[in-house]
């Protein structure tokens, strides 16, 4: 059984308060592909990611998925509604095998009100997605399509980058998941992956998607643009 | 001066507790038009907003300013930065004059772990920033800048409607306010404005702009976009 100290928003917890916390939380398993939180339910449940990955989407008007956000093990999903009472603002299903810890809202509210360390972490968790979310608007606002699929591959290549200048994406991103986070079709990212390709900015190899000199898509990027 | 009791963080706060908390801040006033934050400044101090109303913008590569939010007497801006020590997200520009409590990064901490009481009211703020930011990637994801723009008045209409089914913005929303809201031009904003006004949908009127029927307005929205 995965321990609930590999949760970011409990971390600083010690032994007896996560012990508090196992009490009031109920553990299930979602199989890969399955609905953990729905649209339209009147649940403000909260989901600790134990084990797994999920995938926080919404979907337009005309039906197409947006992605949010994928979030692995440790992670936390489905916190807006019992922060706010409002209803859910996306559904999130389970990428792969997903283990999680469900907290109701009263509880969650209880935890961060007890541990003034649970609600600093908290508190970081939502600063983080303002600031992810803030970065989507700009791009989406000013940058078209091609662009922002550059500018995504590079963001990834940045927090991989090596003393060399070099990254290597592991395991290759896939084409759908990168469409889906900056609002693109899947043949416009097999495209701009091509021309990167041919240019030698990215190498699919064994291992993953090597970037070869971040620096160089950075300039590729900023002249696409201007 | 300006009670530090008008600031929604700091809701639930006793006396005593205001009291402390106004021996840890600074007042400045700054003028309309006046830059509040500059997005390369080193300084991570929040500001409370005691009256008037501030405007965060950010830049595209380009130059274009968008819109991310404007924030009137009650609000805080700048407080991401205190979070996660990470340099400033967007700029802050003073729309009116106006009155703020600048509070040091330590100092925001300390009150926030001190009161669990703000700590939830700063999750709720920044829970209800991640609303607005995941509806707005939504919709320039996904609707074109036309219906970008009716949304957004439809927006505005659902939250000052009355009991007979109408609302009044007041006062008259400003085309190149609306324009930075919904990542458009001014030039857009005044073709869709000009659309909706011979369609009998909004009326401008002496005290703001006028919709009669908020609910026609939304079936037009709904029209447009299948």
């Amino acid at each position: 059984m995965v321990e609930l100290s590999v949760v970011g928003i409990l971390a600083g917890l010690d032994d007896a308060a996560l012990a508090d916390v196992e009490r009031h939380i109920n553990r299930k398993t979602f199989s890969s592909g399955a609905q953990i939180i729905e649209p339209e339910s009147d649940s403000s449940d909260v989901y600790l990611i134990l084990s797994g990955k999920v995938r926080i989407v919404n979907y337009s008007v005309s039906g197409r998925e947006i992605t949010l956000e994928e979030i692995g093990a440790g992670g936390c999903v489905g916190h807006l509604s019992a922060i706010d009472g409002e209803p859910r603002s996306a559904c999130v299903l389970a990428v792969n095998n997903t283990d999680v810890a469900i907290v109701s809202p009263a509880n969650f509210e209880k935890i961060v009100k007890n541990h003034p360390s649970v609600a600093w972490n908290v508190i970081h968790e939502l600063a983080r997605i303002v600031r992810t979310s803030t970065r989507r608007i700009v791009d989406v606002s000013t940058l078209g399509a091609n662009e922002r699929v550059v500018a995504e591959i590079l963001r990834c290549a940045q927090t991989e980058i090596t003393d060399d200048g070099s990254a290597l994406l592991s395991p290759v991103p896939v084409h759908s998941d990168i469409a889906g986070r900056v609002s693109t079709s899947r043949e416009t990212v097999a495209r701009v992956m091509g021309t990167l390709a041919r240019k030698g900015l990215v190498n699919k190899i064994e291992t993953g998607l090597h970037v070869p000199d971040v620096r160089r898509l950075e300039e590729f990027l900023s002249e696409s643009i201007h």
